[in-house]
């Protein structure tokens, strides 16, 4: 098992280049004068397919095709964003892709995977899904490209935080979700050789603490029941064995309670005026925690993740006015 | 009465450039694929205060200081989107600012309008406002920034358009709302002085339709009682003396009924990941109705108004789920 360094970053940054938007960042001025602090948003919602997740698999197909290793089909498990990115991506290069997905994924994501055209396998539980994709996966000529754990997604994660940072220079910290740590090791990969004095936080449900828990132990933990959190993207059962090297190498990392993702959700919502998934919402949080330790003022960089809502969550979210209590530190 | 040309909305142009965002235009590879047409939004969403009310003010006030008549005080009257532009460009050339709004009014935007620095009045009925409003205004040093019917604040309003055309050329039609008609009598000078064969379209509610009945009984109409509609940007009662003649050069005009408004609200916020007001989502509904009646391929722009909505009207947009139906002609 190689290390990834800051070239694998910046080769998948070549690679996917042509097929990926090299997406905005925003802020608020009004919220950097509550906070006393510059907080910039990379925001991934207005990235392909709505989420960061179609930079790894567009990364992983363009580096099989590169070293002359075209699949015949790809397959994918996953509930989430993953599952749109690897159908979108798969299309995009002309390959068969079959989508393996629990029922209880949003009907809407669901939807959104067979728009682009793949093979939606719809399974009663998570387990039926990861055995399925395993037996498809055994078949020649079939590729399986997992949500995290694997070299060329990490990588292709990595350069959301690559292209922020060649566009706003220095940053004293950056914030990103964890789900199964894909995000935050492409993120660290590519803060930590960019910027070598840059803190590199991560923000996790308290709900599915478990990244939290196995760094806390040095050893990954696993959740015992689907996890009740209304960050759906960081509902995976643990972090992988790969991500797991990497998300030691974190400076901190914060538990979120769902009050504080729900009030983050509506207020960057508002403030930004983009679609904010409750996942990307725990950064916000997990920032404002690290600041509230600074003595001086800082410049911190937030990866919003993604912008993928169903309508029964965005009325979760809504349920109270959280709207009527200003940030503040 | 003079009649606005496409010159003034230059001269706008050129006095905000310096304090106003040039928005981006979006677009949802996805949804042209369903419409088979091809839709470009310009997102004044993402304008300072959130809406394109912001490009008025700031012309008015400019206008005024440009022509050594900078006013010692300035006032206005809105319930809305009006309220914030006024108090954050009256705070940008440092004149206070006193606003005078009914108690009705959405409680984020009371809250935006005072966090710009302006003295907030609110009024039991949108009557006393009014009144209070031209009272104060009859004092010396004080001036009145009207919501719509001024040719400054239309002239600022028809940069929006303006910017959209000289960024992606050529439309054969331009879709925007009808509340007081100012945004739409801006569009409306900009489109038809830059590209002399380009149809421009007005939407607003059914349940508030007095634009549309003015247009047909050539006559300006007012509403009887405060209407039921979630477009909270186009309940004005009536069009002014001044934007009507304007509204009188549009080529159609549409009423759209609240589950419409609801049904694009929810898929344009899905599709776009932008925050979305009702408001905005009326014009996609005009424009799949005018592009129903057309035999080629058309390219089409819309002006997305603002993203400004309180927590109570995101949960009445929210309440059904509209995003399992797909968009289609």
């Amino acid at each position: 098992m190689k290390t990834l360094q800051l070239q694998d970053i910046l080769d998948a940054k070549s690679r996917i280049s042509p097929f990926i938007n090299t997406t905005p960042i925003v802020s608020s001025s009004i919220l950097n004068d509550w906070l006393g602090h510059d907080i910039y948003f990379k925001a991934e919602g207005l990235q392909k397919v709505g989420a960061f997740k179609a930079r790894g698999a567009c990364n992983t197909i363009a580096w099989l095709i590169e070293n002359n290793k075209k699949p015949k089909h790809i397959v994918a498990n996953s509930s989430g964003n993953h599952s749109q990115a690897v159908a979108w991506a798969a299309k995009m290069f002309q390959i068969p892709a079959t989508i393996y997905m629990p029922e209880y994924a949003s009907k809407i994501k669901i939807q959104a995977t067979r728009s682009y055209g793949a093979t939606v396998v719809l399974c009663k539980t998570r387990d039926i899904v990861d055995a399925q994709v395993a037996e498809a996966s055994a078949k020649e000529g079939v590729y399986w490209i997992p949500p995290y754990n694997h070299e060329q997604v990490i990588s292709g994660q990595g350069t959301a935080v690559y292209e922020a940072i060649t566009e706003i220079g220095d940053v004293d910290a950056i914030v990103a979700p964890c789900g199964g740590g894909g995000l935050l090791s492409g993120s660290v990969i590519a803060a930590k050789g960019l910027l070598p004095n840059v803190k590199v936080i991560g923000a996790e449900p308290k709900n599915a603490n478990d990244a939290s828990l196995s760094l806390q132990k040095n050893e990954i933990q696993r959740l015992g029941a689907k996890p009740n959190t209304l960050a759906d993207g960081a509902m995976t059962m643990s972090v992988g064995a790969l991500t797991f090297e990497y998300l030691k190498r974190l400076d901190a990392f914060f538990e979120i309670t769902e009050e504080e993702i729900v009030y983050w959700t509506q207020w960057l919502t508002h403030l930004l005026k983009l679609r904010i998934e409750p996942t990307s919402a725990m950064s916000m949080e997990a920032a404002k925690q690290w600041l509230q330790k600074q003595q001086t003022k800082k410049k911190v960089l937030i990866v919003l993740s993604g912008g993928n809502i169903d309508q029964e969550t965005t009325l979760k979210i809504w349920e109270k006015d959280y709207l009527l209590k200003n940030p503040s530190m």
